[in-house]
């Protein structure tokens, strides 16, 4: 039986029966991503497999004036994909091609629904990779990276995606293909960069070609466990202080420490510990095991207990897979959790993190700490029971008020997750009325009848008052 | 005796009288900046010494509806400092304080005015310096920099401008004073890319907080001779292929050899070289005579027939400055020369240069190359005799002739130099018009009454009509 919205026949016509999904029960499961407080059932979903059929669906939306929303493989945290508002999604996945590999100028071309982790596998075998490594690389896809300026462990060395993206090809709101990029050193303005963490709110992104990399030649992995948070922070700052740039610089506390331990990769770390940092060098041979000495001696000044280095690839496989499933262990030491995502000056650590034990004493929520540190990328998971009348608001509340003890230090309330529908009230922090206006003004550029994912990554004073009403909480996911 | 006309009575007015220049005979010198083709004489120039006064002009010129050009210290290449309509020039040399340095952070604030060099020598004490190291280094501000999104020879390794600018301070077209990023992982469109290599279009920056650098542990500089030029070309791939990044890889050929050997700094490289490679690598000393071992043998496939390694400071100090003043030295081999600057994908670089030579064969003028091998960033410095009739615009068209063979291959038109003026026409030949017409959309944006740097960056019909008419040569500078 053909169904009777005249849109959904219109969108079949367009990219054929088997591209849509417009029935209630295949709907749900487009509801919410990785976010999953807030839910909404799109109108519809569809499946475009070409640019041009992406083209063909955003034109024909776009002369009846019906909102719609990209998504990709739906792990963003922050909302970002949600249909707020019943927009028609545009999902991405089967645009799922690796279109070309240039080794020599050190580029590939993808489509929007090639997996993050896949690009690597696809050139390991000539010893090249990827580098933006957000946790959840095995599934996201570089399209929705693309979208979030997506992050991960190894940035502190190679940066976010912003810094691996060479050039888009970009449906915009009306429907017409245009490419920004290609070269590095294009003239005129910087629009891949413009695209890139504009959150599905300018275009979608249909072909992207991003910087690989030459696998380096060594890493060495180190284990520091220390009884002090300011030791351990101080040692922080001596290593970059030192010119050393590891490739990454991972701290957690002792909740944190606890809580990996009880989840599903435990690697054995003592219980009395008050932080451990783990530390990646990569490079050449031939500097590793000099860095590593530096590193040692300034953990030692540091009063470390002790200090280990990963013997092979296997353990350093296992201390990693126990950092990077962190988040879902706290599952294992407290009911519900929610992840916050703030940004801070490296300076600003210890003092940061004593105000966050504050804001947890205070509230009486423990708060575990674990983070991209020699970024200043605090991940603060703050544990309650929702259960318990009035928890789950209070951790919002705590949520918010560690945020704000970021905007004050001079950081940011979002490191890699992106704002979508969580922290559009938060943007406040951080920017005036003016700077927010400038913003916007750019949106509309692109965007201006907010076709484009409405109502995300900018507040506007009735969506702000809409969603303080709501419980703005995440739960069970994992970084 | 007080200026009769009322706009420079109000200039005045705002800033003192000892900061307005109007009379003819001072205004002159204001008529070009490095790119000397075209010439033209602003109304006046008006030199702030805050943002305040900044805002303040910009307000007052706003009102009014008179157009106004941003200028640091004038050395740029393209002609985007010329006040092509008689604008009031807006000097920013008198805001040229370093303002603060954050060693913890690796962050400093400087003013607009603020020489690039300066910031090297002012952090140097504490073994730290700022990366992006043009030609004109000595003189450019970092205002400019910014303007231009400038590059240097050490691009290769450390990225060109835009990716050491953590957050700018901005007047806006109307006077309104806005702050973009200042940390690196702020939410919302990324404005401080944007408005970087931007040429004044977007809004004055009155303040700028750039990444610093710990200096490298240590250098090795090797300078390496080949008897043919597809050798060098090759052996730049296979360095880069190997997975060595170079801080600096600089080619220069046989009339380039032979011009810095004419040149104020010869090294006595041999005359009947075809191409020689500059090649730096920098980092932890331990890793360097590894990277050096390698990039020897590599010249030894590729038959180089000799390299060498700079024994000491001093020796890498004059090959540096061989080549640095490689453009200068073309004066010592040609009455006229004429500097270009595109930009392709690393591995075309054969192919590219035996193109530009049959455009010299077919010209009859001689050509001679000086690049940023690495970034595949070529500077053709066409040879010519501007007293013989027709040769000046022979070498505009071979200039032309060089930037389409550049775009064929995928590349761009400028690598460092921008656009300005000089490369209006040549945008078509890398841009769509629904390209362009996005990026002017966004100039509409934040200049919507054309007053900031009118004419530049964008061709329109009558520009390009106007511009073909003119002679577009570049004489006697370096870079």
């Amino acid at each position: 039986m053909p169904p009777e919205d005249s849109v959904i026949q219109g969108l079949i016509q367009l990219v054929g029966p088997g591209a849509v999904l417009h029935r209630q029960e295949d709907l749900m499961a487009y509801e919410c991503d990785g976010y999953t407080v807030h839910k909404a059932v799109p109108r519809a979903v569809v499946f475009p497999s070409t640019t041009e059929e992406v083209s063909a669906v955003v034109k024909f939306l776009h002369q009846r004036k019906i909102s719609f929303v990209p998504r990709g493989a739906g792990t963003g945290l922050s909302g970002g994909a949600i249909p707020l508002n019943g927009e028609v999604i545009i999902s991405l996945v089967r645009m799922k091609k690796l279109l070309h590999v240039d080794y020599e100028n050190r580029r590939a071309v993808v489509q929007p629904g090639f997996v993050n982790l896949k690009l690597t596998h696809s050139i390991a075998g000539k010893g090249y990779y990827y580098a933006p490594d957000p946790s959840s690389q095995y599934a996201c896809t570089i399209g929705g990276n693309v979208a979030e300026n997506a992050g991960g462990a190894h940035c502190l060395k190679y940066g976010v995606t912003t810094n691996h993206i060479l050039g888009l090809e970009v449906v915009l709101a009306d429907g017409e293909v245009v490419e920004f990029g290609g070269m590095p050193d294009q003239p005129g303005y910087d629009l891949v960069g413009l695209l890139t963490g504009s959150e599905g709110t300018l275009g979608i992104v249909t072909k992207i070609t991003v910087r690989i990399l030459k696998n380096p030649e060594g890493k060495k992995t180190v284990l520091a466990y220390f009884d002090r948070v300011q030791d351990a922070s101080q040692a922080v700052s001596d290593i970059i202080a030192a010119g050393i740039v590891p490739a990454a610089l991972e701290m957690m506390d002792r909740i944190a420490i606890e809580g990996v331990e009880a989840g599903n990769y435990p690697v054995g770390h003592p219980k009395d510990l008050e932080a451990l940092l783990l530390i990646e060098v990569d490079g050449i041979i031939a500097g590793l095991d000099e860095q590593i000495d530096e590193i040692r001696k300034i953990c030692h000044k540091r009063n470390v207990r002790e200090i280990k280095v990963a013997a092979d690839e296997q353990e350093r496989g296992r201390w990693w897979a126990n950092r990077k499933t962190a988040f879902a262990a706290m599952g294992a030491i407290s009911p519900d959790y929610l992840v916050q995502d703030g940004v801070i000056p490296r300076s600003r650590l210890p003092e940061v993190l004593a105000k966050i034990d504050e804001i947890s004493r205070q509230s009486g929520l423990r708060i575990a700490n674990v983070f991209h540190a020699g970024d200043g990328n605090l991940h603060p998971l703050i544990l309650y029971d929702a259960r318990i009348p009035g928890q789950t608001q209070l951790a919002v509340d705590v949520g918010s008020r560690v945020l704000q003890a970021c905007a004050e230090v001079g950081g940011s309330i979002t490191g890699e997750h992106g704002v979508g529908i969580e922290k559009l009230e938060e943007m406040r922090l951080i920017f005036t009325d003016e700077e927010l206006a400038a913003q916007i003004r750019i949106r509309d550029v692109f965007n201006p009848h907010q076709l484009l994912n409405p109502g995300k990554l900018f507040p506007t004073p009735g969506r702000c008052a809409e969603m303080k009403k709501g419980t703005q909480t995440e739960r069970g996911r994992s970084s």
